[in-house]
């Protein structure tokens, strides 16, 4: 039988139970798995914070397998065939149907009604199809990605969801060379999108979060300026980024917090005429109250909204970890639980314990 | 001795005065003034909410006159000169630096610290620099447009400020062939930006706003429905747009109330991707609360914020008006007031007892 | 049995052929033909100019079909289901595969290799998967969409092809309120984009083709000003732009002529920092010789090559076609010929003697 | 008296005068002279190849010079004073007039047809408004910026009019993460241009170039691959850029050689829907053919001229300077020649014996 890691309820224990050895559909894969992520939205999963979610499930959306199987010829997105044997990631949505006004008409699949999340909108009761587990089911029409030869599991999972949400934040922020910007939030979204800022020829980058240890890898990556929010007000931080910026506030903003409050005060730090995206917001955390006139009106500001990933942006992250191992992904990693710890690894990643939280199924 | 309205002081009554006969600067003007408007930024200002006007002032921002004496060689943008009895507008913006960071790097001249405008920024004691007088002086770099033969004065304040600052909206909203565009408001801008996006192309176009005849006058212009707020609840104008624009919610969005509680209710009227612009908030009219994941992040809301023109779409208004005489611009204007009759211009428009107020020096 | 014109090889005769009445996949559709087209391409294909088409082919590749059976439920893009006896229209692209790098990563399903055309690159032995036939059979996925009731198909086809292909054109122009356009070609397409162009807010449009009853047929749908290719040299038609241009040539310009010598015409037309989309040149009529300094470089010319259309046009194609009725869209078609008729359909499309050549297999 | 460098007339050898010790108008500079640059475009002045220049001329677009009197208060754009003793480069470009339609309409200033260019549009008769001279006289108006204290004067010279002109390509290439680009050329432009895609987060950057030497130095920069010009033809080239892109060609192509044939070369180099910069024509050096199916219809490219450069790549282009000091900058400078050594400079730039060659007045 193959173990997975089950979340049955909103705030209830996940448990370890055992499924059938499955087999791969045609077109499809079953996966060994190698690693997957504990990612902040596994947190909001286990206290039911996303509306729609069909416990009980198997969490884990990002994730690195070994092929153990396929379903006759199947192959990545240059049709190079994918073998038994070989490690590859692959893009948790699923089932993005190409057929509706999102897909069609605004050409936004990340809106598209019919898509299927791996780990989030799947049941455990519909099969294996969530990271933390054995065994992965890729069904039909999964886009898999085979690593690149420098380009290890463990590197893949160091980047993973908020390396790919990163991404498409950093394409939406439309940087140009000297630029600077400033980063709220130094989670693992926050890390990457000042690491991509970085990367994109920002002139500057500040980032403001905490605790310490985070603010330290931060000035690691490259960070000119790392603000701590415990020790600074609002209006201390405001003005520690206009000292930074000229007194003109920051050409591009960047949200990585799911704190209501970071909205506003990120409008303010911006230029008149910057662009202030907003890539934090993946679940409900409630309201903040603006000026429309000083933050958006007089101010030309820019805001543009991000949600999820699509498959360039996922396919673009592979090819940045391949590109850059100079930046040292790993450090990312916080510790590598097993199946049976994974109620341990969701306590390190919400006490922000870890910045990066693995699950190995094998250890 | 020459009359001129000028506004003393906030919630003064403006009282007319009498200044020397000007002479043109060289590289400047004299205008008699043939007409100037009473815009909603009037009424700002004679309440006071704008920071930093030098009162007293002489209003009038947008206006046309009648060269009597140029200081020398004048021409326009095309390198035309500029002659005597010529009818021309001008851009009320002046001595944008062409120095500083917001003009040479940013490239948004609306936001250069330098910039003076007639009737605003200028005082009645630095001359006759705003249009409620019988002369106008243009001081050297103003931007002047002769009008062309089609555009009588009329018709250019008949478009006025509303419909130069609902030139820039337009330009920020980037409506395609067929967008569904809805637009907050119904008074000048709000009239101007319905007006151009079905010139633009507009596959369907929805005014919510007031009173009844502004309504009346958004449909004659080309809107498909009208919502008025009076008559609606907020949920019950978020399902209208949602009714005509296939549940989804509207391509494009168009501020122009003013009205903050307008910024939340707009961006829910927004589909998921679309883009939302902030054009009404040239004054501080308060806050709003919402919500960053329901109206930004989830929803990939592009929000804009526009503030004021440039002279590109000054000079784009003027060829509008030029190339669309079925539009009947003339509806637009409500009533003629003489210099002492301002005050009853004022209260007029407050009222929203008219759409367009013009002032005539001459009658 | 079911009668279809087959093009049987390059240069050689259609000829009307028999075929047994077909039945629907399932999630697939049998249409009666009411109306398909002789478009330019079709031509081409008689003369045997593009690569790769799989002969025998049933052309007709526009086309407008009244739903006769369907293999079981089937919907529009908004998930409304399409039931025998509807009037409905379909992009003749399919198979873009959703898989591959274009599909995934540029996001320009155009490009996709696995793309298959009705009318063009499906072979008579495939089936009836061209409109030059009684029935035409639309495959799993093919994405149809019904007809307004405002849209007649005789009002459909008028639009066409060309219709599609320039409302593609036009989006990659990017046309703002008072640009000055120039369209180069008066067929279809030309026609078109010269109508587009106004619709889309254009502020002069200048259409350069013939023969005279096409520049006539431009001149009534609004174009401003028309050159006859016939009655003018190439520094003759530039002087004539240029002099509708304040001497600076057009803000963009419009390529549907497919000559290559008009592309060089073109460039010199546009104006520095203009654009220039060449959407004409759907098969390959040669080279042309220009200067990169003056036509590219110094000109700060933007060039954007736009081939053929993906559903989000063909969709927006139909919204304008029931937008604007007052167009008089059929003045485009020249005549309707039945299935027997298409050769000399053929030569009347190539001879320019009519704008539009309409097939009716059942008169 | 003051000693300076002038080019009589086109290929007549340059020879120093004396001229007299010049004083600062009200709002301008006089500065010592550090370092000028010998550009290609030094050469094409040389052999008369733009239209327009009057001379005499004293070359010298780009240098910098220490600051010896001031006509009174001046600032930088931060409004920051300039004195007497600062380092200062300068835009060369002056008089961009900002009234004219392509200033304030288009906002193009590049194609101000008032802009005048130290170096190149102002005569030896007008003053010593160049760069090859003991003394620069900067006229009142003209952009000036102090070095920060990391940037060297010949490090600013080392990145010089190349690197300013690459900075704008860049800008119009919209360069994003992990795209593949190839430069076509290998002097300051084609060298800065690769160094800068780099910086921008490229996935993959190829150089066609040559001689070795400069290749050498495009792989220290980071190039992941060179190819010489000289020792391939045409389709091997081509061959090897689609080894090295999927088969699918570059992402971005930039062009920066001035050879019309690398044109259509770059153009098949570059994928379907791929962009296409065209940066190294700055002078007429004749024509190329192109087959318009074939490089920009069915491939859907972007074409992208960019001629010269404004303030704002001027002022990036510093920032990058003082931000990347691990580039090296100086390895780009070949030789530092004397006033009466630019007859030699001339020679070794046009015959590729260094990538820069710096004079200096006082050596």
């Amino acid at each position: 039988m193959i173990r997975a890691a089950v979340m049955p309820a909103p705030r209830r224990p996940v448990e370890v139970r055992e499924f059938p050895e499955p087999a791969p559909e045609p077109g499809g894969m079953v996966l060994d798995e190698v690693v997957s992520e504990v990612c902040g939205t596994d947190v909001h999963l286990w206290h039911g914070r996303l509306a729609g979610v069909p416990y009980p499930i198997i969490p884990g959306h990002v994730s690195v397998g070994r092929v153990r199987e396929t379903g006759g010829r199947v192959t990545d997105v240059e049709g190079n065939p994918i073998e038994p044997g070989a490690f590859v990631t692959f893009l948790d949505v699923h089932e993005t149907c190409g057929a509706c006004w999102f897909c069609l008409v605004a050409k936004q699949s990340t809106r598209c009604p019919r898509r299927k999340v791996y780990g989030i909108t799947y049941s455990a009761n519909d099969g294996l199809l969530g990271g933390w587990s054995e065994r992965i089911v890729l069904k039909p029409g999964v886009r898999a990605i085979p690593l690149p030869e420098s380009v290890r599991p463990q590197t893949l999972i160091a980047g993973g969801c908020g390396l790919a949400t990163a991404v498409h934040a950093i394409e939406r922020a439309e940087i140009r060379l000297q630029d600077l910007v400033v980063v709220q939030g130094s989670g693992p979204v926050g890390l990457s999108a000042a690491l991509l800022a970085l990367l994109s020829g920002a002139g500057r980058v500040v980032v403001v979060g905490d605790p310490p240890n985070r603010l330290a890898i931060a000035r690691e990556l490259g960070a000119d300026v790392t603000i701590s929010v415990a020790e600074t007000t609002p209006e201390e931080r405001l003005e520690l980024v206009r000292a930074e910026t000229g007194r003109r506030g920051a050409d591009v903003v960047i949200e990585a917090t799911g704190n209501p409050a970071a909205v506003r005060e990120g409008m303010r730090m911006a230029r008149d005429g910057g662009r202030y995206v907003v890539a934090g917001h993946y679940t409900d955390a409630g309201e903040v109250s603006l000026n429309p006139h000083q933050e958006i009106n007089r101010k030309h500001l820019e805001i543009r909204g991000t949600w999820g990933a699509d498959y360039s942006h996922f396919h673009r992250m592979v090819g940045i970890l391949a590109r850059h191992p100079e930046v040292g992904w790993e450090r990312m990693i916080g510790r590598t639980y097993l199946l049976d710890e994974t109620n341990e690894a969701l306590a390190d990643v919400e006490a922000g314990r870890v910045v990066k939280a693995v699950i190995s199924a094998y250890g």
